[in-house]
């Protein structure tokens, strides 16, 4: 499928990539680039990268594709680095949990590349990262968002989408104001809610009480108050407008209950609590295995 | 250890108490009673029960401990039901997630058996409830708090810890208002916002594509939102007071992240987000096997 891939930021999303085209014999050399030299030696040692580059135009010398998978904050500098080197067959697509923000930056940098450069979002995570955590596994079962440019060419469209499909992942497509208002709702804001709480009980006098009595519940409310502070400043700032209107619908929620509770009102608390059970029982039936 | 036990709420919480003694060979003959028949004879055929009473005056006829396991919106009737029946050697414990409002309840009630009744904890749910899902090692190094009452006597606290500690759990003590401020903090409040966010979601136009792409960090945030709506209805009306400060000082919380956003001040979503997985993952290292 491909002789040579490129992949910025080796870290759990970008390794995974690479060993799920590895392990499906469909690329021959995996370079890698980016910010630290130990991470980018870290991944060859584990056999994720054939290569190391230090230099754009190295890298990009004869690739097939190239998948940006930092933070979103760096999408401006790598892409504006990256830009003069790609070859008129180099596919781009990208790994970025926010796609508006994407969206300007290749409109500002990859104005040449339009008919080749398709964004894309795994939504696979784990509060783990580095490439020590990636795993050839990783996108199985997983769902893929492609949010294509009007610019794409069809044929670039479906080689990305085969080589996200081939990661074994299930593939949709969306705009990018859909797929950052989505991801807003059902995954940005409850990360803030979770960092939220574990911030302000870690700041207390008495959080070492309180943590010694956390159970299964603030365990799994709170696993994800665990991922990366960079990935997710860069979300949080790059779809700031998105999460604030859900936080705000979140803010209305909290006030209703307070106001229950204020009225000691247990009627409407269990009407409120048999929805939301419902509603996520129903959930987890349908999408959870 | 014990010659009859009673248990009143024959669920997860009760079920897994009297399969715990039973598998460690301390109790003879375990009683049921309850508001539903059916539920009484499903945990019969499981062999949790092996008597059902109907009448309290039956039920406790020589009894050595009841257990009240029911939500603790009942703890009122149940014992008023109860107290006469009593007798000099019977111990009473209870199961309830909050303390202050079944120490009143214990006052109203069972002011001529205070020397008996010890308040109990245990720290172990699952978003299974109903006789099917006890285990006889639900408790299993999970912690118990007691709440002792200062006119217990010290045999009777020892003897409700060691009926809990057979059953494999880990005992600490507590007042009843420091137990109920600190499961504010760290249970009854996560509780109340994976409700609020899942209640919020399931009442949007949009909520089938919401749901659809929701993945693994909103399968744990939510999970607690699977909880059973009747008990949390009455953990949250007996708690409300702990529980609204708590909201209060999750609600400032949330109008910094707000303010944070909308300057989109990276710097400052970093470091808090930094402290909170930093505190997080210290949590985790500590406390999860």
């Amino acid at each position: 499928m491909f002789d040579r891939i490129v992949i910025c930021g080796v870290g759990l999303i970008g390794g995974s990539f690479a060993l799920a085209l590895k392990s499906a014999g469909l690329v021959k050399t995996v370079v890698g680039i980016g910010r630290r030299r130990e991470t980018l030696e870290e991944a060859q040692r584990l056999g994720i990268l054939d290569e190391i580059a230090t230099d754009w135009s190295v890298a990009l010398k004869g690739a097939d594709l190239l998948l940006l998978a930092m933070p979103v904050g760096q999408m401006d500098t790598v892409m504006a680095a990256a830009a003069p080197y790609l070859e008129p067959q180099t596919l781009v697509t990208d790994a970025g949990s926010t796609k508006s923000d994407v969206f300007e930056a290749v409109y500002n940098h990859l104005g040449n590349s339009l008919a080749n450069v398709v964004p894309a979002h795994p939504i696979a995570g784990a509060e783990k990262s580095g490439p020590a955590a990636a795993s050839a596994s990783l996108y199985q079962d997983k769902r893929v968002v492609l949010t294509p440019l009007p610019e794409n060419d069809p044929t670039s469209i479906d080689r990305v989408r085969a080589a996200w499909a081939a990661c074994g992942a299930v593939m949709s497509q969306m705009s990018p104001q859909d797929h950052d208002r989505v991801f807003a709702a059902v995954s940005h804001l409850p990360h803030l809610l979770a960092f939220g709480l574990v911030h302000e009980i870690q700041a207390r006098g008495n959080a070492e009480q309180l943590f010694g009595f956390a159970a299964s519940g603030f365990r799994d409310f709170t696993r994800i108050a665990g991922s990366h502070p960079e990935m997710w400043r860069d979300i949080c700032v790059a779809n700031r407008h998105a999460l604030m209107a859900e936080l705000d619908a979140y803010l209305t929620e909290l006030a209703y209950l307070r106001a229950l509770l204020m009225q000691g009102d247990g009627k409407a608390l269990e009407s409120l609590f048999a929805e939301a059970s419902a509603a996520r029982n129903a959930w987890a039936e349908t999408y959870l295995k």
